[in-house]
């Protein structure tokens, strides 16, 4: 199967466990969960819940079915999104073409969606996995999206906001934290449902963290050189308010070659890794070329 | 050991684990994890952590230190209480005498301290404990916590909020889920720690929300019956809003009643408990004639 097939693929089996696994839109409260749907449903790249699926296709032998643990790091990674969108984080009225949840519902209605889909990804691994490896599996999603890590990383984006002179590892705790926790998250994850082994995990957790610091550095190269229509979003937003990013510190050449030096060590974690890894590999490299 | 001397030992225990479990305030980023331990330290009754404090002492034979799920659970508390806070919510400016977290930082730090308390308390379940119990625990928590239970009971509330007509049976929901499913989810995780049986567990559950619905019911009547300096908050605030509360429903004497009947089902919970179940039996009867 090529890359583009395959990845329709993992992105159609998502999107239909999504609506297989979110509790109906009438369930009571009938607005939460809709609204809870509603942001799910939004689209998007899906990219955890293909990592979480690329990682356990790699294992042969004795597996559990990742889909629901695709379905739970899509949970944390849209309860994120609806609590940045919030006016007293980013203010943001659309995503993805649509109204934010707070402008779609109300501001109280988005803040309590985003909760119960944090909540629901723990709910969901506790239900439909057994002990091992549903324990296992929500220690991961726990420590990443954490005050530590997600949060963290949150936090301080948001500092960093207000302050023009950010340093670079003010830049590299956002990065590794905001973006990376979560992609190491959804790999770990997928190898977890699929048994592999502590030396297998860590090669996992390190492509991850690879890949999130290429995808992350990227995304701030594009906002500085992309026009809008490309991009799908405004271009030149981060530069405009005046915020620190990868390019204002190490400049374009430097933030291009800090990019390629992550892809090259996401390839060389690869290798550590069993099965037919021609996927993940293709991706990181479309990470690095992706134009949007 | 007194009822009042007993209380005492499970708060000041949970006080002393709150401030050991927590992450240093120092921690970075250091701002956030200032403000979890803001208004988790606001003190409080700690009615849940005591609950599970209470219910793991009924059991004799191997328990896991109960401690860690009285912090978790608290730290979930505490989650809702900030979020239910900020001004889209219900935009109160003091808890407890002091200034709510939004108030003390800033609305964004207190959303993120908010999201970060209910992560943790899945990530101290997960690191505390092995499978068993913690699985179990963090599988109770997240069912409780939830779209369906307490993140549906404080939507239905403020649903209800806009309605000055909202009926017993969408009243019942509030309370059942806003209010009983952690003080239910308290005594169950307190067994679970415990290793309670399935029909202890449903006794504790059971117990939970009738002392729960007691609860709840009590805190409507001294709304309305109260003055502001017993109460310790402001009195005949319900009322002002035009909330529909169980008084307005029922009438003051059928509140009473319905307060009674719920004690009556709590205490005959009780007798299918093991151990000495006196302490659980003097809360209940407390909390029916508290005052504040």
């Amino acid at each position: 199967m090529d890359f583009s097939t395959q990845l329709n693929a993992f992105i159609a089996q998502t999107d239909q466990a999504l609506d297989k696994y979110l509790p109906p839109a009438t369930t009571r409260p009938a607005r939460l969960h809709e609204a809870m749907r509603y942001s799910l449903q939004a689209g998007g790249k899906r990219l955890r819940p293909v990592l979480v699926l690329s990682a356990a296709q790699l294992f042969t032998g004795k597996k559990h079915d990742p889909l629901t643990a695709a379905v739970a790091i899509e949970c944390v990674h849209t309860y994120s999104l609806i609590h940045d969108d919030l006016p007293c984080m980013d203010n943001d009225d659309l995503r993805r073409g649509r109204p934010t949840a707070h402008k779609q519902f109300d501001e109280a209605t988005a803040l309590l969606a985003g909760d119960a889909l944090l909540t629901y990804a723990f709910d969901l691994l506790a239900r439909h996995y057994p002990a091992e490896p549903g324990f296992a599996l929500m220690r991961e999603l726990a420590d990443a999206a954490g005050s530590q890590r997600l949060i963290g990383g949150q936090m301080e984006d948001l500092l960093a906001e207000k302050k023009a002179d950010a340093t670079a590892g003010e830049l590299e705790f956002i990065h590794l934290n905001k973006t990376a926790a979560m992609i190491e998250a959804a790999l770990v994850m997928g190898g977890l449902t699929a048994q592999a082994n502590e030396i297998e995990l860590a090669g996992l957790r390190q492509f991850g963290r690879e890949l999130g610091l290429t995808f992350q550095i990227v995304d701030d190269i594009l906002d500085a050189t992309a026009d809008s229509a490309t991009l799908g979003k405004t271009a030149g937003k981060d530069a405009k308010a005046g915020k620190t990013t990868f390019v204002k510190l190490h400049g374009l050449e430097g933030a291009r070659l800090h990019a390629h030096e992550h892809t090259a060590a996401a390839l060389a974690a690869l290798t550590k890794l069993p099965g037919d890894t021609a996927f993940l590999r293709q991706l990181v490299e479309i990470m690095l070329v992706r134009k949007h």
